[in-house]
């Protein structure tokens, strides 16, 4: 254990093997874990709570909490707690398959957060209080700060909040990530001031958590590694998606709406919304910013290429092969990063003052742009909305991407009436499928469907969809819907496992 | 025509007659138009253009534009125009009966927005150019400056953005209202500073909106008054809304989460919010502001009671009575009262800023929390979303009221899913009807819809209620539903003009 890890000295008896810093997480708390879409999770302590939950509970004795974190957790470590029936609550995100399974058997209420909104309500007292803070951390300051690792997430409020505090030391994260964060936290209100960040390159924090040491009740050391993403490479469709947006993009440009510089880029997290970001690299635009949640390996071939200049997240995500790349360079990339508390990198307030592209990725969108991102069939939820909609409503340009047909053909992404809504037409610009791009600004409803079915639909679905509208239409209405028939897609997909008319079927 | 009410004397030979200054428009044009929320809006102009309409539509010439205001017109000014076909497009928000009848049937196309995103996309020439702006006007300042009158809604971006201005000078309009708004527009992006309102009663801007003078194309003078509002007074139902938040928000002050105080008020327009307004007059709490969008009767009933200090709107809509009563006495209000541009007064960064308490009314939620504010029966547009959605996703506390159900019981306000989602299950806190309040904060939705069939249902509709969630419970996923009957109570009142099952009819 190097001491530069834990700088002040007073500290480094507190260091304890995880099950004894588990040990401090009682039945009923109130827990906040770092963590943000796989990076910079504590590791060892809720490894061991899940042990130690699956032992209590053979002894038939009671042990489940409220889990808080900033995002997703890597290493299983959703899955361990899920089965180890350790979660009564989690908030405010998660993409593990067995949480998401209990979620959906209602045996873990889940509740799904705008990723900007949780502190707000810690810090008003309407959620918590926190019993107990899990941080990773590169190290611990000469002040007792705490150094956070791949991502920053909602760690510095649950630090700054919890009664006590539990530091995992991770070794293999290296020291060279200090600097690289901004901690900035609001004022209380009714004094708060505007947040002081005007630019994706502003720095106006700390680059570590202050708190006082005193609460620091445990250090863990640990040497295992962040998950490595799990997004796949771009393919022929993600490319068409990048290239209609692409195409749209230098339109925008050439009829005086944008420059090539264009405005600070969000993207959201996955396969889809990373491979569009790669269509950047072989496009004209040059000069880009990024003020984005995660950043993904696209924001490093963007910088390796000359074409990001800056790029400001709250976490850090990558493949393997990625990882093995940049982290020995860290800090070469060091000057043109920055990681915040996801309160910042989602906050409205910067996001407007910004004027942000934002682009994320939607699971299906119906006739009229309304876009569900989180639920399967109106009921099953895969992960949560996360962060799309902080920057959705409040982007200069909101887009939506994905492909327009799902399950070899079974699924369309484009539907008569979305079966959940989590944006509404009221915060979507643009939708982009393979098929190609829907502009919807400033359009009426009737409007947006012409566009909608001429140039995101899949052939397969084309023909049912338009006289759907049409029969809709002859109806009346400003938003026409035959409303005994708007779900029968799904209802057709749940009983029958496809969307497809019977007559389409034998067809295709 | 006093010589005060254009100062600057160079201007004083543009005085037209209204049908000089309507020939200034012509087919095919984007006209922005002061008004918000009946209060403020240019009245000649509009009715001279409608004259034109019609005698121009007679002999077979076109004449259709957009029209974008801040908000809803008075003086039956929308219907006028709808009836004369004048308007192609119209942008943001209207409350006209014959106007939506119009949108309804896909005569004008109606571009539903958040109001305080409508000046963003002019200018960012998304939306736009304008080519006419028509502005109400106490008078032009020395410097050819507008003193707006009721609102200021969109008018000073409209005035800046336009090319030729149409300035109405509405000599029924106090003088004193001078000195009344603040006027101060974003800087441009990429170099947008933080905007500077700290407190409800933070003025950061100009008294008048500041425009080159010689942009004035023409000056109509007018004796028209603002429409009175139509809300209702309070009843026996929007009383019992109004206890159930009162007591609410004293059990929130009991264990510590907000003080006497509270936080900053906004309330929707309309007669259900304004009688929540009336709520606080005979409560424990005091020394209240309001930052909010319209400020109507309640507003000035919550001053003369001693209750408020201090209110932020965009306009001023007041009944016949409470208008009588206030204009005479606005010097005595003045102080404590700044009108905004919409943009500010709905701008998500000061909402947050802030931490509001946002009270907006409801058409139809869902089991899980989701709002329908617009639609009825999934297709037929009311009035618009209007500030609900900036208002909802920032506030602090995200209130929506609505009476328990409607048409004498034929329609439930709380249905298994709604028919149209304006707000989704994230940006609502609490939902309130006559029967009780429901706390939704950090519940998941399985738990949610207990609270809301426990305290907000009408009895006629709780069983019905109650047995669908159970047996959408027993499908499974964390939204539970029957997705092929979800709709099933809208495709009823549309079919047999009641959602009530028939066996309850009975009974009932």
């Amino acid at each position: 254990m190097p001491e530069n890890r834990i700088r002040l000295s007073s500290l480094r008896d507190r260091i304890v093997p995880a099950e004894e810093a588990a040990a401090l997480i009682g039945d009923g708390m109130i827990v906040g874990m770092s963590g943000f879409t796989r990076a910079g999770e504590a590791k060892a302590v809720p490894m061991a709570l899940a042990a130690r939950a699956n032992a209590a509970h053979a002894r038939g004795e009671p042990l489940r909490i409220t889990l808080i974190t900033g995002a997703s957790l890597g290493n299983d470590l959703d899955k361990q707690m899920a089965e180890a029936h350790l979660l009564s609550r989690r908030i405010p995100f998660q993409s593990d398959p067995a949480l998401r399974k209990a979620i959906n058997a209602g045996e873990v209420m889940f509740v799904d957060q705008h990723l900007s909104e949780t502190v707000e309500h810690l810090r008003t007292n309407q959620l918590g209080p926190i019993d107990v803070a899990v941080i990773e951390a590169v190290g611990i300051t000469a002040s007792g700060g705490i150094i956070p690792t791949t991502s920053v997430g909602n760690s510095a409020t649950f630090a700054i909040l919890a009664k006590k505090v539990i530091v995992e030391i991770n070794l293999t994260q290296p020291e060279e990530l200090e600097g690289l964060h901004d901690i900035y936290i609001p004022t209380r209100r009714p004094f708060r001031e505007p947040i002081p960040v005007v630019t994706p390159e502003s720095r106006v924090g700390l680059p570590f958590i202050p708190i006082d040491p005193e609460k620091i009740a445990a250090i863990v050391v640990t040497r295992k590694l962040d998950s490595a993403s799990n997004v796949l490479p771009p393919d022929a469709e993600t490319a068409a998606i990048a290239g209609h947006l692409m195409e749209f993009l230098k339109h925008e440009v050439k009829i005086g709406r944008l420059t090539n510089r264009l405005q600070p880029l969000q993207a959201g997290i996955g396969t889809i919304a990373n491979a569009v970001m790669h269509g950047f690299i072989e496009s004209p635009f040059g000069d880009l910013t990024m003020y984005s949640e995660v950043l993904q390996d696209s924001t490093f071939d963007l910088f390796d290429a000359g074409k990001l200049n800056f790029a400001s997240g709250s976490s850090i995500t990558l493949s393997k092969a990625k990882y093995d790349q940049v982290m020995p360079r860290i800090t070469d990339y060091k000057s043109r990063l920055i990681l915040r508390p996801q309160e910042i990198s989602n906050h409205p307030e910067i996001i407007r003052r910004l004027g942000l592209i934002g682009i994320n990725t939607a699971l299906e969108f119906d006739l009229y742009g309304n876009v569900n991102s989180t639920h399967v069939g109106g009921t099953h939820m895969m992960n949560g909305i996360g962060g799309s909609g902080d920057f959705a409503r409040n982007a200069y340009l909101s887009v939506f991407v994905t492909k327009s047909i799902a399950k070899g053909g079974a699924l369309s992404s484009v539907v008569p009436m979305v079966s959940h809504v989590d944006h509404t037409e009221h915060d979507v610009d643009i939708l982009v499928t393979e098929v190609g791009l829907a502009d919807l600004r400033e359009l009426a409803p009737r409007e947006r469907a012409r566009v909608i079915i001429a140039n995101c639909v899949h052939p397969l679905y084309r023909d049912a969809l338009s006289d759907y509208f049409e029969r809709a239409t002859a109806r009346g209405g400003h938003t026409p819907h035959i409303i005994e028939e708007a779900l029968a897609w799904h209802v057709r997909a749940r009983e029958e496992g496809t969307m497809l008319p019977e007559k389409t079927r034998k067809i295709a």
